[in-house]
Formats: structure tokens, C-alpha cells, sequence
């Protein structure tokens, strides 16, 4: 805070505030009341927040919790929010927020231009980096939880042909998976998507459908299945009975290149690196072409995060970050193939999350 | 939009884009790409969304999609959004986006000011009220799927008894609950919380934790549920061997003000009445206070919408808007009791979603 001459941080999204808080409640799932926490330059983090969370608040290690009844329309938080901004603020009068690229304004636009026009003396400028930075590297903590939601979610996949046939609607399958993720111990899946088509499928984020499987079809399940707050963020691809060779060879490439992928990621080495290295080897595979915009992203708190694999992102790996290696390609017109696993970023060779995919297409029947 | 004098509304969050377009997908759980929807003063929406969606988008009413390949920070959509706001907003210069309450901005503020400065002409104005009055009466087909969602909570609650006891954790209880409740057909729990405590409990809004259950304790689930991207959002209560005549008596004084709510709940009445009703059943009961702020809310694409049973809301009830009953009460100091139901607003009474709540506590052994 002090090189960027910032005299506090002023955070409104749940991932945020889980982050430097540790309040962690579905509760966000209600749009009604903004949730607020700033971090000074010195101390502990201050909580502003509605009357309904300072019992789950004093849980955690804040104790500066201002509250407000709310809902209130006419004042929910912001008032509070003046007074304690125009108090923090007196050193440098700059308050950082997070404004840029993954960013959101979790509270209503007119509050904030009101806080703003409250505090003229105030300057609120971008605060992405440091959050990112600091997100980006994981605990050994952080890494347990989502080292479990990956276990626990590879061991959903890889018994998925157990439960899955030829006849049953995507809808089903996905479903049944859904209930395996809980038995094997996951707290939800947040992210569930299903495509299907025969010998492959046009999207990697719609879905379940309730389009039932045929002989021939290829069906991607991706997944962010979450423990204690943590998410893991990968897929697996499975033939139904059979599929073309078409669909095979991809299948082939794109395991390759995530071999690539995991084997190339150590420290020092930049995402845009791993970008040039995994689509070399999909562009020789006969790629015609990437929607997805990236082969993979870090991954923690939220379903992404952070830095990209992909031209352009030059954010140099450290030991500690969590990342997927996703290389995708489309292989026909309408047709894409892609792989997903999670590494956390070791000194020397990554670590695997998840457990590899099968070096070849699972078949169910 | 006429009376507004606006030429468009610009949208950026989950439920409105999928209010309007029909496009559903969980990937708006990553945050790194924004998404948005113009809704001109005359025709269809129009899309500008990452090219990752358009496979999605093309299944939809909308056939006006713009895309970008995104993820890309330097420009993630901003100049084709000044490109076709500027051809939009030509009439009347006034561009109308949710900015009140209940709402966010789900775009990096820095390119919303971007957006604003390369737009010098267009004024951006709030628009709240359009869309949540809108959104606040249902059509027949969105009743179905929260009667579905509902109906399938309900039985799941009803037979959470079979599978709970004495010594196991909330967490525990609350997983298997969970697995039920996919079980009986609802696609997922984004919302499931769990607190308990010996003659009641101190929150409704985190858990469940690994706290285990004892005799005499009081246990709150409350839920919502999802079917088809539609939401219920109820609770129930148990007590565990036996509780307090305190704990009892309060859940019978909240169960008479639920039924008042019900039965108050009619076209013409404000749900500022709605909250009187109900709040002079549990002052008279004994109640201490209430720190959830409200005793209900609107009900639908998300967990809470619209609306809320206080004072202060004096919006006017209308056939088919979908509403929650929600009063409760502090019994006594760090003890509270919530009950819960959804129902439909139609001509003369109230058509009930949920499938009512006991009216004596269940009791788990």
C-alpha cells in the first residue's frame, strides 16, 4: 500500500472479503445487502456490515464490525462508510480499490458515486494488483482444500462410467454425478456443465441439456466442485460405445498438450510461455481455432482467478500459485476438444491436483 | 422506457441477462469475462458477450450477438459497446441500467468509466425500477418451476427426521440433506445453511459447521433451492430429544405470525402491512427484536429480489408476484426463531409453494 501511496483498501465482493476476513457464508447469495471491509495500511481489517452477519462476523478474527440495520434503502452503509473512510484516509487521502480486469462493484452504482461525492477529498484508485498478487500465491491451507475437492472430484470421474449409459439424457448423467461429488465428500458443485454431440460438442459452458447420449456422441463434464470455500475446476471427456477418429486423434493432441502443459509449468516460467508451448503442439494436432481465449487460469476462491495462459499475460509463475492447464482446441467446424487439470506450482515439477486423465477416451455403453 | 425518456437499458448481471435473453449458464461463476445485454426501446435484445458464449447465445430468442475474443483486459467489450450504444441512444441521449438497490455492476468499474467517458453525449441513468417490477410478477411458467423446486424442499425437509440424530454434525445432517434433495430433482443447493445451539440459535446465515448435535438443541436449515434457474428459499426447524418451553413457545408464536402473513397476503395489501401484521403477532409474543431487518421478500431468478416485508416498502402487492413469509424473531438474548414459506400472490387468497411447515416442532431422536 505504501508504494502505491494508498492509505487503505476498500473491498465489496465475497471473494474479497472471505480473503482477508475469513466470513464465509452462502449468504452473498442475496443481492439485498452490500457487504463491505476495509483493510488500513496498519492493523486489522474493519468490517461494515448489515445487523444479520455480526454474529457469523465475531467468529472470525476481525473485531472493528460496525453494522447497520438493513435493508435500507436510503442508507445502507454508506454513511458508516464515510466516516470511518474520511478517518483512514487522512495520511495520503487515497483509498485502492480493486476497478480492473476480473473485477466487479459489488453495491449499487448510485452508492458508490455517492460515497465518492461524500469524500472529495478522497481519490479512489485501482487496487487489482496487489489483491491479485497476494491471492495468487496460495497457503499450504488453501492448497489442502482444493487438493481434497480435486481428489474427491477425480474419484466422481473416474467411476462415472459405473453409473452413465447409452439412452440416458445429459440432464441424468450430470445429476447422478452431482450426488457422487456429495457422497465423496464436496460441499456443492457450483459449476456443472454437460455438452454432448456426436463425435463431439460445440461449447464448453452450457448445459446439461436434457439431449439424450447416442452411440458415437463424446461428452464433456467440467466441473467446480468446492471444499471449505476452495474450488477445483476440471473435466473429462467420455465416447459413448464408440466415436470417430476424428474425435480420438483430438482426444490424443489435446492430452498431449497438457502433458506439455504441466511438465513445462515451474517457476519462473510465464503464463504466455506455457501459452506458446501447449498451442504449438495443438496447432501440429490440427487445431483450426480456440473460443475458450486462454488454455488456463488460476484457480482458488473463485471457479478463476487471476493470471492466464495466454498471449499477453507475462505474470512469471511462483511455488505456491494454483493454476489449471486447460489447452482446448476446435477440431472440426463445431467441434471442440478439452482437457483440464490443476497444479499447484512447486520449486522444480508441479504438483497434480487432480488425477490425470485417462491417456485414452473412456467409453461407456 | 418512453416515460423514462430512455432510448436503452444496459445490463451486466446473471439474472438479467437471463431474464431477457433466456441465456442460462453457471459460467458466470467465473469472473474474468463480462457479459452484457442492450434492451432497445423497440425490438429484440442484443448481445455482446465473449466469443466463448455465442454457441449458447445462438440457442436463444436473441439473434443480434456481438462478440469479442475474450479474455481480453485491454478492451473486454468496451468498444463494441460504445459502437452500438452511440447507434442506440441517438433520440434521447439516455441510456437507463440498474443502479439502485439490490443491484451491482458486474464489469470492471475501470471500463464502466471508460465506457462512460467515450460516450460524452449519453447519459447513463438508473433504471432500477423498470426491471424489478418486471421481474417482480411471474409468469405462469416461472410459478411452475419454483412450484417444483418447492415441492421437492419440502418433502426433502419433511423426511430429514429419517436420516438425522442426536451426535451427528450440522454439517453431516445438512450433506445428507443435500443428496436428498438432488435426489428428489432439484438441480442444486447454492444456498444451504445450518445453525443450532441448546434452545436455539444465534444466526440464520452461516453454517453449517461441525458442530454436534445435542439433546435439547434447536436446529434452523434454511435453503434455497434451484430448478431450472429458479429459486425457493424456506426453512424449517427441529429440535433434538426435546427443547426448551421457551424454544417451543416461540416457534408456535412465529407459526401464528406465518399464518397471518399467508392469510394477509392478497392483491392491494403493501408489503409494509404485510410487515405490521406479522411484527404485532411476535411483539405480542414476546419478540426482542430482529436483526434479518425484514420479514420477507421477493422470490424467483435469485435468492431474494425486489421487495421486502418492512416498513418503509410500500409496494403493492399484485397477482403473480412470488413472495416469502418470513418472520422471526430474538426469544431471548443470542436466540432467535425464523420460519419460512413462499407463496403466490392471486386474486383473493395466497397460493401456497411450500408445503407448510409443522405446527409443532418436529422432534429428531
Amino acid at each position: 500500500m505504501a508504494e502505491c501511496a494508498i492509505d487503505a483498501i476498500f473491498l465489496t465482493t465475497e471473494p474479497e472479503v472471505r480473503y482477508f476476513s475469513g466470513f464465509h457464508s452462502e449468504f452473498w447469495h442475496s443481492p439485498t445487502r452490500p457487504w463491505f471491509l476495509l483493510i488500513p495500511s496498519e492493523g486489522k481489517p474493519v468490517a461494515v456490515i448489515p445487523e444479520i452477519g455480526v454474529a457469523g462476523m465475531q467468529h472470525t478474527w476481525v473485531d472493528d464490525i460496525h453494522s447497520w440495520p438493513a435493508p435500507n434503502p436510503a442508507d445502507d452503509g454508506v454513511s458508516l462508510l464515510v466516516d470511518l473512510l474520511s478517518k483512514l484516509c487522512r495520511r495520503r487521502g487515497r483509498i485502492g480499490m480493486p476497478m480492473g480486469h476480473e473485477t466487479s462493484l459489488r453495491m449499487p452504482l448510485i452508492d458508490y458515486q455517492r460515497l465518492c461525492a461524500s469524500l472529495p477529498a478522497i481519490e479512489f484508485v485501482d487496487a487489482t494488483n496487489i489483491v491479485r498478487t497476494l491471492r495468487a500465491v496460495k497457503s499450504e491451507a488453501e492448497i489442502e482444500k482444493m487438493r481434497f475437492a480435486c481428489a474427491a472430484t477425480s474419484i466422481g470421474f473416474r467411476e462415472l462410467p459405473l453409473h452413465a449409459a447409452v439412452g440416458q439424457t445429459e440432464r441424468q448423467v450430470c445429476q447422478r454425478f452431482k450426488q457422487h461429488l456429495l457422497q465423496l465428500g464436496v460441499d456443492g458443485s457450483p459449476y456443472l456443465i454437460g455438452a454432448s454431440g456426436c463425435g463431439g460438442y460445440d461449447n464448453i459452458i452450457m448445459g446439461p441439456t436434457d439431449r439424450k447420449l447416442c452411440e458415437g456422441d463424446v461428452l464433456i463434464i467440467d466441473t467446480g466442485s468446492t471444499y471449505d470455500g476452495y474450488f477445483c475446476d476440471f473435466d473429462r471427456n467420455y465416447c459413448f460405445t464408440d466415436t470417430t477418429d476424428e474425435a480420438r486423434r483430438a482426444y490424443d493432441v489435446v492430452y498431449s498438450a497438457t502433458e506439455v502443459g504441466i511438465q513445462s509449468a515451474r517457476p519462473g516460467v510465464r503464463h504466455s510461455d506455457l501459452c506458446k508451448k501447449m498451442w504449438r503442439v495443438l496447432e501440429n494436432g490440427g487445431a483450426l481455432g480456440n473460443d475458450v481465449g486462454r488454455l488456463g487460469h488460476g484457480l482458488g476462491m473463485q471457479l478463476t482467478e487471476g493470471a492466464s495462459n495466454m498471449l499477453g499475460d507475462d505474470t512469471v509463475l511462483e511455488p505456491g500459485m494454483v493454476i489449471t492447464i486447460e489447452p482446448g482446441m476446435t477440431f472440426a467446424p463445431g467441434k471442440l476438444m478439452v482437457h483440464e487439470e490443476n497444479i499447484v506450482i512447486r520449486d522444480g515439477e508441479a504438483e497434480l491436483l487432480t488425477h490425470r486423465a485417462e491417456p485414452e477416451m473412456p467409453v461407456i455403453t
